[in-house]
């Protein structure tokens, strides 16, 4: 069964685009913080290359903690859980890197996430966005869920224009090539209501 | 075998519903606390993505003590236990998301539990209800054992919908999106006999 | 080969019904503490849903204390290892949790175990006995032993009901529902001979 | 490749006999201290259920030390390893329990081991010895390796009985039913040369 | 989809020769520095054989820290996270070693690695630099990518002059047998931009 | 491929014989410490027997500390890594363990082990040294790889008596029966050159 968009209200949900056994889809990584000793839990029914983007996610924001505007005592003031809803489904692959690091942000900051928008791509280390597959599938589902702005690595620009423009109607692309890109498209500079104070 | 709602006397027993391989059935989750460090147990032949929702309903727990009036000290000083009966019976899958959290709300507040109700439904980390499958056995099953009344996922409507008005005699629905929707029907505001100081 | 019942005079050993590989058999449940700081450790070639019984009888015991007639802070002072002789068959299932959680309670009250009694249940975390399977297999193995006394879940009488009465002939049953039935039926007020103070 | 009996000289090294892959044979249960903090270490290429048997061994020792004239502070200060070679052959079942055993009380008490004695047998928590199985094999690798004395579990009497007196000559069996038996047996109460102070 | 050589401004990211499913490709070799205890993360679907080679280079360095210009007390003050995009491609075997060794010292130095550079090799524990395999595909890769300069074993010389000269235009060679020289030839004494204070 | 002896400048650097699936081989064992708290770790794509082997040397040599002329107090104050070179070829089987434990010896006395030679055996936790297989394969390898002498077991003798005398031409055999042997045979009394003050 296929999701829809829901809202932005809250800190550290965001959409992504997955291919999964039952063809493209949306989904939400959601993360929530708790008072703790600084562990990661992920959850979610996620395979080893999906629980390690959510690894490289937390380094990459733990290791760059100042320019992303975080106080770096958080870390080990709470725990951290990742969860990525459906649990029936099995996830896998590289591809919610950028919404794993985008969620994290959001959550470490507060800030409320871009209305209507959905992302794809893998991440590194030093904060590149790396091209992912299953563009057009990805795509066809992120408009039955009424998404309408999309963000991507730059190099699967030539996958959105093989695709007919047609299928595109009422949908804005964003191409990013660095992590620091996708945190200014993505995050809004409005907190959430009810923001907490970290 | 099918198994019979019992009583409604003790705190963090809650009454779900599962699709085993033996069909639909009734199953119940139960929890207790121990004096310890936080920490916490599962059994009952579960498989990864059962437990993964004893993971979320806890998290979301710690990170909306306040909300659920619950006082975060609580959560180091005990160990939770969560089992679910029958061990002869592998049981998987994220139906029993909203049973779980309401079996440890219940406890963690020495609430009791609504009388004849049962539950299913799965849980996300910001506090949906999402809808599963195998409606129509899990409510056939719920009449065989008495129960009277019925929580679900709003998107589950359709599939009650779909089932002969006459098997549904005796029963009353309640379709929920959110877990705080959750709580209020399913929790009443008297403690249980003997209830714990927590 | 089968095994013959033994005698009464060790804090902790009870005898169990079980249905193996060879068929139905009579089995013992060895208990035993040693300085420590609350570790519990499960031997005697077992599988997960057995070990999950251990944990299970741990933990009742620990949130019951009290009503148990035990001193709380005896958990964090010992180690406790079950023992589950003989390691060279495999065993599972659900149907040793009453005689784990009676091994127990012996063990931390030094209690004497009731003469020529034979048990088998499942336990569940808020102290109900639940049936098992294997029954008639386990009578006949219990008459080889030279058992006398056998306590069994309720649910199980249909069971018993259901073997020709000859075979039944020396054999006393007890029927129970709750876990503290089992304790009060199992375990003799009597402490054994040179009992541990605790 | 066939082993021969080598001497006592040495605290903690017993002589077993085994029923591997290429046969009967004797093998060598070698134990050593190390300062440290109460760890357990076993090798030797060691199916789980033999694992266990040091398990049960190491317990049953420490809840009985005082009996075993033991000074029970010994174990938070040393580690202890288990070995038995030879890695290249898999080896697993319960019967080297009591050698086991008989090779720690060796070891913490530095008593030397009885002369040209081999031992078969499974132990229990509560110190029983158990009958074990291939003693027709184990008795001629025993011959062979020019062992003269055995022990077994008075339960195995019968299986020596079927076997042609005249593989027995040369050979004394001492039966057993309780581990106190072994010691008795199996220690002299000369301590090993150089013997640890503990 | 094959990689091109990025830049050199970072230091910890050294650009390697992988020989996976997909035929020759470069790789690149991420490493990063967060506050922590001194634990060792490694991501990137990564095999076992892979994973050692991390483990290999961290512990090369905290044995050789002095003749590596790297202070001692860094080791216990960071967490060290090691990243080998791209995540849906599963990797393995030794020939990353020097990569990863080379991206450590870089990160620990600060040092930015010379430009236009590509290696492949094993590392041993005591500093040698072993041949690897697969090294015409890889270098073909190298070319593709924009590589100007490789680095190998001294061994793997024959099997670059077993290949057509023109293949090599462009390509200059470095031939080493220790660790020390491919520091040396792969690192500068420039320090990266907003290098970190260690 | 097949490997040539190297030096012996190095503390921890040992030569082994080696029955691998490209068929008798030299392999070296090296070993390192760094700064630490006791750990110790095993790498080389090693199977379970042959980690096994490397336990039992470190547990052998905290057991005889004194014996060996090793203070032992270090073994808390370093960590300890033993690699076997290369990483793609798989290796298990016990007949590295005096070449591990020679390793550990030199490496924590710092003395220079005997140019030219090599090793095959298992080691025992008491000392001793026990036969192993593939020897003529080892030997043909060892000439091929230049070695001068062979230290074996005591039981291998007849293995080598076995072999057409021309094959042996130049070596040089060294049967030994207890590790003590192992260690006069293998490490001269002189220091490596920058040798560490433990
Ligand atoms: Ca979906
Ligand atoms: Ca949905
Ligand atoms: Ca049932
Ligand atoms: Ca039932
Ligand atoms: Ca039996
Ligand atoms: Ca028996
Ligand atoms: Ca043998
Ligand atoms: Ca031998
Ligand atoms: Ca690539
Ligand atoms: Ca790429
Ligand atoms: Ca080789
Ligand atoms: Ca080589």
């Amino acid at each position: 069964e296929r999701d829809k968009y829901e809202n932005n209200n809250v800190a550290g949900v965001v959409t992504g685009l997955a291919w999964t056994r039952v063809g493209g889809d949306i989904l939400f990584i959601e993360s929530i913080l708790s008072k703790g000793k600084g562990n990661l839990t992920v959850t979610g029914n996620l395979g080893k290359v999906m629980k390690e983007s959510a690894t490289i996610a937390m380094e990459f924001i733990k290791a760059n903690a100042d320019d992303l505007g975080i106080n770096s005592e958080v870390f080990d003031k709470y725990n951290v859980h990742i969860h990525v809803p459906e649990g029936a489904t099995p996830k896998d692959g590289p591809s919610a890197g950028v919404t794993m690091l985008t969620s994290l942000v959001s959550l470490f900051t507060q800030r409320k996430v871009k209305k209507s928008l959905a992302m794809t791509g893998e991440i590194t280390l030093r904060g590149k966005v790396l091209p992912v597959g299953g563009i057009k599938e990805k795509i066809l589902a992120a408009k039955r869920a009424r998404i309408k702005e999309i963000l991507l690595c730059e190099e699967n620009r030539r996958d959105i224009e093989e695709i007919k423009p047609e299928y595109l109607k009422g949908l804005t692309f964003h191409y990013v090539t660095e992590m620091s890109d996708v945190i200014k498209l993505a995050l809004t500079n409005q907190k959430v209501k009810n923001a907490k104070k970290l």
